[in-house]
């Protein structure tokens, strides 16, 4: 412990120690050699040996166990110099990876234990299985089990393009896949045997079973990662297409991908072969400075290389010799220009198609360039390591194009300083390690599949406990309500939050920091967070290195406002959690959104419409609360109200509003409630009522109206706003149907806790309900429900409908099946499915009267003797008008 | 013409001229009176009168034909003086509009015959009509013809939320639509009489049938206009309400919806019964400023309100008086507060549906105001007027929580300056007119309904006439190469450009100018095009007033690169131009995205996915071309390569590539071809390669070299540069298939016109065989239409497979059916459509096996006699085993 980083940093991976133990102070000495392995980076394995051949000393047998002591020390493998490569690069070895997840896995383990009831057994010890997946000879994916380092691809994987069939390759590709992605299985890794690897290829995938706290029984994902060992980890078509043919993977089985990103972006290459062959034509041969007319090649030169299609040339006579003057390299290898382009867009149409369909994550290791940039972004969730870079362009050619040496690194332009400020970086960490990590911890808020419910765990902390930290009057940090805080006043005491205990976890926090994002579970049950930060938070914006005159500017944002930054950052959370299947909590507390003239100009009106866009695109429950001291203003309101998504959204209530819609009371309104109400005032309006004033005297009596006006005005300034505070009140609020529940906030969890519970639940069986029946209506399907459950429990106990955990109960009995035995709900279904099915082939029949006759010789092996019998019946029936 | 400006800011709307006319120089002078009549500000109606009584001079009788000379002028009426309100806010009376369209109609007509073969037929006589839709008491719509200014609703058409059913109001009413939505046409205005209609009502919509060049026979748009003379125009429950049902009217029927913004955003009411009535409950009455401790109702009064729910109270006694305590103001008016944002959210959800269902339109004239504003930014496309505006907080406002005077006016927040820049407003007009003017060009590129392809136009401009611009190596404005310009060598002669002749109509200019965006038509085909600027172009970034320390900055963008302005814009254009079903055209010619660190930390990484985005979900052909002198390397090639949506997209050639993918010559690269090309490079090498060299000769040597290599440098970067460009070059890219074509731009014209059709034609023929059996996918559908072709032509033409006119031609005889007789795609698409009704009846039987006898029963009516005996044997067959 004490060494070890030193030692890490010297690049050496192992450490041997003799020791003398002695058993009894005056025993014999046992020499004892102990040996401190750590070749990962992450993982320090300790064996100790006795000196005699070698022989473990403890239980633990380590690899030199029945060696000979004079066994030679082992240099470096072929592994290690790859795994020193990556890490000199300042990242971990793509082979590396899967054992990063198993050692993440046990630490999710542990810390789990914390703060959730898992089940009482051991560590599994498969905790962590997978097989490679690998492209065979027709470019479709094999699951193999093969040595770190072996990463190669069938030679044929990727049939090149030719002239005559231009579309023939990805885009044919990519046809196929759309069938696989209808569900029909065919990307499945087959039992098909792949053809001899013979190709290099940069990229590794595998598929994963991850035994987690949230699925014990296991749960599967895709992880693809660079070899940033091979071509420094670009993308040329072989990788693009393994990287394809396993997102494709992840979406046909709908479960989470993984993409480790340590690349290099599009790979650029030249045909060697031409590079030492080429002559340049000079205008001038004496003269280079007088400019070239073209490249070409000597006619022995070309006759070596056009066999290949390497060139195309034209020929030419120039001073008696015979040349070709060259028109197109193509290059014998394929892989050197466009085609890696064309193949880079494939795998970034892939990765939006993967956004929308499937859980994505990306861990940017070391740098994500171009390409590599994209498809991380394109996948949104994205964590980066501390010294990594997510660039487009390298400093080095951006300095050429500018004229100076305007930027030192590329950290400079996408390190963590720049991505996890503008959002793109949703987290960042320490090292590749704490980035597997937190991809686990991620994961388990998240379903195991996009047709999975999502994952509850036992919370430790209890649902029905007291919240601690209220939210003042005063700014203060909303991360103290939803986590909770240390007590300030009491050493070692904490003062709870909203959530479960060490459930949130932030994402986004340095960017746009007037609303704070995140997870977190209540009760177990994870959801998506938003809320607003109180206070008033600064924004620094950096300088343009590239513009002299620009300066770093600090910019003051409000509390409780959504800039243009903030509305994006909300629409960007609500758009992730919708696509992870989480319900959503807002604890709305909005005065506004700001419309001065510059964040006018910087388009807020765009990022608060997506927020709209957002929730209207809901598919789980949303639940609005406005949390005590809060308020929620006009503009804000609008954004998140209810009815955007009646189907799933619903507001919930406040204790003691502060907001106030708008100050409707003006001046003249105020004087008048001033002459109906002050004394002073009435008695000086009414004696300058009176006929028989001198000129004087009435303007005496005006000028000390003016004054008792003057002196009242700003506390009865207070007063109409306190007039136009009674109309926002919470009373108001429900009385008007804009919120369904004023709740006491430090009893909330419990009611948030069923209310949630019994969403979900009603989700899950509305959800039969719609695939026995498209057509019905959400409204149709929520009367049904209701109408069962009174069928059900009895018109006395009707209304139980009301209470959230009566009804939890209720359908969790509905959904479990026992033996034998179908609930009401199932029956129902099962009797919509039927009528449905009928309406379903009669209307069918009725638009293709010409299928009838088929289909019924079809359906008789469906139907029982007696059925049959009854068949016969009724056509003879109706036979007769016409027979007759 | 002379004075008609001067005598409409006078308000001065009829004018009255006195002329003697003498038909001969000698004739007798005949008193004729001439009125000058513009009510609506965009329509001068002229009537000539001769001084008898009125009696019409030629043939027109205007509104005094027939009345005595002495008929008293008539002062202003009701309209009037509403129209007076609108105009003098700087907006047209809502009850104007239509008569706006009729104009703007006839403009459009005869616009169009400059550029267009329109039928020979005289405009339409019934180019306009319409109909006002309006609430009844059930909170549905209904046709109605009123008169102008009869803005009212059915004062029950939205039942008032109550306490019991905190729910029932607009969550029911949206559900009840979602039903409608589903087609069912429940919304469609039925027949169901209105109730009486007593309830103003601040906004007016009309259903209209407009005869365009485009559609000739007619096409059906939604018009929704704010009523600015009513309540300022604001958004209250009533006009949310109308608002949703002809939105909802508008996505039932799939045609376009327009908004006609002039508008106070959400309502803000005081109860006006209780503002007379309170009383203040001082903390001392003698000092208001020690503070008030309530507000109260004295019991009478608290007894005359209380009736009407309109307030509630706590009962207290103070000062030995009983007084009512106030806790909630509730008004007995609906639509005073929180009910109004509510209703707010309910258009917001709404518009955001809209925008991704139909084609929303908006014309912002005067203002739009926090909802307002929203809603026209949730329809996306948005032309403002001049000196509109379009704010989420006044400037009034806004000063008083800066504390300070900062804005001066509204429109310095949100006038065409902010909004014109920042690409909200995507076209600005002068005036209201010109607004609709706009509306009607932009509809004319738009199908008519969301099922209906795009419509086409016969263009004057010849499909096969050569292009006149050729893009240069210098930079030039890319809308030359669009529309052409008038040629600067030669006046008046017009040098053409890519598309129809004045069909080029750009949206969102000021905004990101380094890339152009616009509808446009080629040989009558509507368009949507990204185009790139070729010129660096200056972008002013306004000083925020709010912040003292802030300046007005101007920064220099760079031509051919993609900003994150300009990426976020091409975005946007792209999702715009999909949801109107337009195919794409992109002339694609970038250098990359920048990426220096201030446009990484400007997010340019979010705005170049949502490009990608935009590309994946694109419906309608999109065709890429690298125009002449065009180049498009590493980034920008990633994220628009046709295997994006290879189902979609295609790339077309370039003539003469410049770009270069990177510079892939390495210094030592450079010597190393020195070394191998240079004649005395390669003597001074040999020479020190010579062994018996003294020292001081060496040294001499190999500064030569060194010197030589310095001066070669230069011209051989230029080489390097040359050799990579080889890499890159359109023979290239076709042999990799990474372009399909490369095309002559001169002719480019010809090839695109019946590429576009057929691919049209295509896309209209995949679409009735999808119908027919979904689950087919693009690959299998292509390939069966390809199957048929050769079927139908033969093998030995079966190359005409390739020529796209060929195929339009045989695509447009296989749709059109002639009377009896079916094509041969019609005829396949039967069968398909069969056996997929027949493979669907027999998996839902398979399934659900229990459905057989009813479906057999009922399916026996759709059977001939002879089947049924056939039936009969079948079954007599089936039973024998298990009847014996």
């Amino acid at each position: 412990m004490r060494y070890g980083s030193r030692l890490w940093k010297l690049r050496v991976l192992q450490a041997e120690l003799k020791i003398n133990i002695r058993l009894t102070p005056t025993g014999k000495a046992i020499p004892i050699r102990l040996f401190l392995t750590n070749e990962s980076g992450y993982y320090l394995d300790i064996s100790l040996y006795k000196e005699i051949m070698f022989q473990a000393y403890g239980d633990k047998q380590g690899p030199l166990h029945g060696m000979l002591i004079n066994t030679p020390y082992v240099t470096k493998d072929l592994l290690q110099s790859k795994r020193f490569q990556a890490q000199t690069l300042g990242t971990s070895y793509v082979y590396d990876i899967p054992e990063m997840f198993r050692q993440s896995l046990i630490k999710l383990w542990n810390s789990m234990n914390d703060h959730a009831f898992l089940p009482p057994t051991p560590l599994p010890s498969d905790i962590l299985t997978y097989t490679e997946l690998v492209l065979d000879d027709q470019g479709q994916l094999v699951q193999m089990n093969r040595l770190p380092g072996g990463n190669e691809a069938s030679a044929t994987s990727l049939p090149a393009a030719s002239p005559s069939t231009p579309h023939s390759t990805l885009a044919g590709f990519t046809q196929e896949l759309q069938q696989a992605d209808a569900g029909d299985g065919r990307v499945t890794p087959g039992a098909r045997a792949g053809g001899d690897f013979t190709v290099k290829i940069g990229m590794v995938a595998w598929k994963m079973t991850l035994k987690t706290p949230e699925y014990p029984e296991g749960r599967d994902i895709i992880v693809i990662g660079n070899d940033i060992t091979y071509k420094i980890g670009s993308f040329g078509p072989q990788e693009d297409m393994l990287f394809l043919r396993a997102s494709e993977l992840a979406r046909a089985q709908g479960i989470p991908r993984i993409y480790v990103a340590a690349n290099s972006g599009a790979r650029i290459g030249l045909a060697e072969e031409i590079r030492h062959m080429f002559h340049v034509a000079w205008e001038d041969p004496d003269n280079p400075y007088k400019g070239y007319k073209y490249l070409y090649l000597t006619p022995q030169d070309y006759k070596k290389v056009s066999a290949l299609n390497s060139v195309h040339c034209e020929h030419v006579e120039e001073n008696g010799e015979s040349r070709y003057k060259i028109t197109d390299i193509i290059g014998k290898e394929d892989g050197l220009g466009v085609e890696n382009l064309r193949a880079s867009g494939m795998i970034a149409g892939e990765s939006s198609l993967a956004y929308d369909s499937v859980i994505t994550i990306s861990l940017v290791t070391c740098r994500a360039i171009g390409i590599g940039a994209y498809i991380v972004r394109l996948g949104q969730r994205t964590i980066q390591v501390e010294n990594s870079h997510i660039i487009l362009t390298g400093c080095g050619a951006l300095n050429k194009v500018l004229g100076r040496e305007v930027y030192t690194s590329n950290n400079q332009l996408g390190g963590i300083q720049i991505m996890h400020n503008n959002g793109v970086t949703h987290d960042t960490v320490c090292d590749d390690f704490e980035g597997v990590y937190t991809i686990l911890q991620w994961l388990s808020y998240m379903p195991k599949n996009i047709h999975s419910p999502v994952p509850m765990l036992k919370a430790k902390d209890p649902i029905d406990r007291t919240i601690d930290f209220v939210p003042t009057k005063a700014p203060y940090d909303p991360r103290w309500m939803l986590a909770g805080r240390p007590n300030p006043n009491q050493k070692g005491q904490w003062l709870s939050g909203f959530f479960d205990h060490g459930s949130f976890m932030e994402i986004m926090q340095p960017w746009a920091q007037t609303v704070v994002v995140g997870r977190a579970r209540l009760g177990g049950i994870p959801v998506g967070v938003v809320a607003v930060e109180t206070r008033t938070v600064e924004l620094s914006i950096p300088a343009d290195p590239a513009n002299l005159d620009s300066e770093a500017k600090i910019i003051q944002q409000a509390g409780q406002v959504w800039f243009p930054d903030s509305a994006f950052k909300t629409a960007e959370a609500i758009k992730d959690f919708n696509r992870e299947g989480l319900p959503l909590m807002v604890f709305a507390n909005w005065r506004g959104f700001s419309g001065g003239m510059k964040d006018m100009y910087d388009q807020v009106l765009k990022f608060g419409a997506y927020i709209v866009d957002g929730l209207r695109e809901y598919r789980q429950p949303v639940l609005i609360y406005i949390p005590p001291q809060g308020e929620l203003r006009g503009g804000s309101w609008v954004v998140i109200d209810p009815t955007i998504n009646p189907r799933h959204m619903e507001i919930g209530g406040i204790l003691e509003p502060e907001g106030t819609v708008e100050i409707r009371f003006r001046r003249k309104d105020l004087v008048k409630t001033m002459r109906r109400v002050d004394p002073v005032y009435i008695q000086l309006a009414e004696r300058l009522g009176t006929p028989e004033l001198s000129p004087a005297d009435r303007k005496e009596l005006e000028a000390k109206l003016k004054e008792r006006e003057e002196f009242l005005a700003p506390m009865y300034q207070q007063v109409a706003v306190q007039f136009a505070d009674l109309h926002d009140t919470p009373g108001r609020m429900q009385e008007k149907g804009a919120i369904t529940d004023v709740l006491d906030w430090k009893t909330s969890r419990t009611f948030f806790y069923w209310r949630l519970r019994r969403l979900l639940l009603e989700e899950a069986v509305k959800g039969k309900i719609h695939e026995a029946n498209p057509e019905l209506t959400d409204g149709q399907i929520q009367a049904m429900l209701r109408r069962w459950f009174v069928e059900v429990e009895g018109t006395v106990k009707a209304y139980l409908w009301d209470s959230n955990k009566d009804l939890v109960e209720w359908l969790e009995k509905q959904l479990t099946e026992e033996e034998g035995v179908r609930s009401v709900v199932e029956e129902n279904i099962k009797y919509i499915s039927r009528d449905y099915v009928l309406k379903q082939i009669r209307s069918l029949v009725q638009a293709n009267p010409e299928v009838a006759m088929d289909s019924i010789v079809h359906m008789t092996q469906h139907i029982s003797p007696t059925q049959r019998a009854e068949v016969v019946r009724i056509l003879s029936t109706m036979d007769s008008p016409s027979s007759t």
